[in-house]
């Protein structure tokens, strides 16, 4: 879903070759959008050399569990590297090998995280001292269908790890962890109207890069979605251990995900839409409390079929990847994007990039009382 | 639950012999009342013949499997019956068999069915013309726990069966099927506040032995439950069709019910209510509009020990099996309780009975805008 949204991207002005296990998933993107394409499976790391031997960039868009090993091959293969893919391991373990191979590698390079983490950078950058963060992000279907009023652009397990795992927010500058799906609260979008916003995990490097005593990610849905899922989370159904039923050990979580699986999958053509906002509240060189937010609130694009989390995820990756190619950031290392969202230059050019293709992030300056 | 508190009633005036297959539970109930006890499978027809040879009445509380076998098998002895166990068959045809053999049996003699029954055929006699009859049920605990609000005196899928069994109301005279939890409206209850009803297949004999144009069946629980339960069965929780996941044939409702078993038993001591209203609307002999209404707020005993449930559920069919054993009320034939309370002073009977117990229905004559 993402991964062609980027080839296309770079299709425009670069020569792209599009790598998979899947035959058939390379020839669709083959035949929409005119790349080269190369069967491997990148579960080996042979595989990703050989692939990536005489690329310029490598851009990763990768299950989770592949994930880490990809961005280990690629550094060893030493190519510039732009990752969107998940992962559960500390990516900035690899940090040293990069350093020490002279690569530059950017992970987590999407929407939230991605674009979240680099307007973060620029807010704390932004300010003299940066009082709080807060990230909002949400990926929710245009029509409305009672009783979920969510569509996931992936397996129902994946989206219900985000409501069991313990969410990590930072208080008082220390790191406190609640359980997913607390903290509901009612937020307003222009031509949106009103959505909730629970506790996720969504921090992740944040946590550790940036100085900022109080720091809040929430996940957002439509109104009564997280009440749904915390009913059906303390009832058991999102459990992985085993229950024995009538003699047979059953996994909770596999039922349920099995059964959500048709009512959450996007219907071909469907409308999406992604919504974000990034806040960060302190004080300016001044001495003024202000905040500094950016609202993204992005749609479906019938001209292209690409849904909106393909863009808003796939676009920055395409845009940071150019970058990189031509040299025009280059920093020895593993960096989260909001090492690039620090440096101004850099965060105006990939808003400027990202406008271009219709995903607008609204800036708003708050002056806020003292 | 329910055949110990008929036990108990019974032996405060006449000789009590319990029956049943778990010696535990003879053991009980036999320490608790002082009755005598019987061991017995009752799935065998022979084994209840022996059982009820010397039996003045016969009181039956058994699963609903069991039912329609052993209103036959008492038929078939002889003995006056008074019965509260649910029973998939339709009862009225072993009519015929009660009325050769001179037996008087009263079927679904317990609260809902039961004393709702009995209400209706009393509000129904009370009037020139029955226009509408209502009947609204709910057992349910005092403690309101977040997300079910709700607890049963048995296991979770005998409730999830009335959550998912289409729901027969009358109107215009021709019955109507609905989907089970649809038409949720509010109630008010003095000292108890609102309610939630839902349509549920209630109605059961009332369809065929009133002529009421218009007949609803609800079932009451805390605001809120309905959506929730609306919301598993749409998801495929309450299916009885398996399911095959990573290989495994897996049926939802085993599995939702092995997972709401712990959330929905009560606590040993646990307070329960059970809240009824039955309604019959209409014109009286003067031609006025008026409403009949039976109102009823029950609480757990703790003098007992006894739960609401067992108390409103038992000491109707106590009552009406003394009414049986004295010859107070005899008809050959298989009955439910409506045929009771279409006469005046067996209905005042029975209220007056239960008020002694504590079990009180309000009687409200409501005068209605012509």
């Amino acid at each position: 879903m993402v991964g062609s949204a980027i080839a296309m991207d770079l299709a425009k002005d670069a020569e792209v070759r599009v790598v998979d296990r899947s035959p058939a998933a390379l020839a669709r993107v083959a035949d929409r959008y005119g790349v080269a394409t190369h069967e491997a499976d990148l579960s080996r790391g042979e595989a990703i050399t050989e692939a990536v031997a005489d690329a310029d960039v490598v851009v990763g868009a990768l299950a989770s569990h592949l994930g880490f090993g990809a961005l280990r091959a690629v550094i060893e293969a030493g190519k510039p590297y732009v990752d969107i893919s998940f992962m559960a391991e500390d990516f900035l373990e690899l940090s040293a090998l990069a350093a020490e191979r002279g690569v530059t590698a950017v992970v987590d390079c999407g929407v939230a995280p991605g674009m979240s983490n680099m307007s973060a950078g620029r807010g704390v950058a932004s300010l003299a001292r940066c009082d709080r963060l807060e990230i909002y992000v949400g990926g929710l279907p245009v029509e409305r269908r009672w009783p979920y009023e969510y569509k996931a652009g992936f397996a129902p397990a994946d989206v219900i790890e985000e409501y069991t795992r313990p969410a990590r927010m930072v208080e008082h500058g220390e790191v406190v962890v609640y359980p997913a799906l607390s903290g509901i609260e009612l937020l307003d979008f222009e031509g949106l109207g009103t959505l909730e916003a629970f506790r996720t995990d969504g921090l992740r490097s944040l946590i550790h890069t940036l100085e900022v005593p109080t720091m809040v990610e929430k996940t957002m849905r439509y109104p009564g979605h997280a009440e749904l899922m915390r009913a059906m989370r303390d009832t058991g159904l999102f459990s992985k251990e085993p229950v024995v039923v009538k003699g047979e050990a059953v996994v909770p979580l596999a039922l349920t995900s099995a059964l959500l699986f048709p009512k959450w999958t996007f219907e071909e053509g469907e409308a999406d839409l992604t919504v974000m906002r990034v806040a960060t509240t302190g004080v300016d060189s001044q001495g003024e409390r202000i905040r500094h937010r950016w609202d993204l609130v992005d749609r479906y694009d019938p001209a292209t079929g690409l849904r909106s989390m393909s863009r808003t995820t796939g676009f920055p990756a395409a845009i940071v990847a150019r970058m990189l190619a031509r040299g025009e950031w280059s920093r020895p290392g593993v960096h989260p994007p909001e090492i690039l969202g620090k440096e101004e230059a850099v965060f105006d050019h990939v808003l400027a990039e990202l406008k271009q293709r219709g995903v607008i992030y609204h800036h708003h300056l708050d002056r806020l009382e003292s």
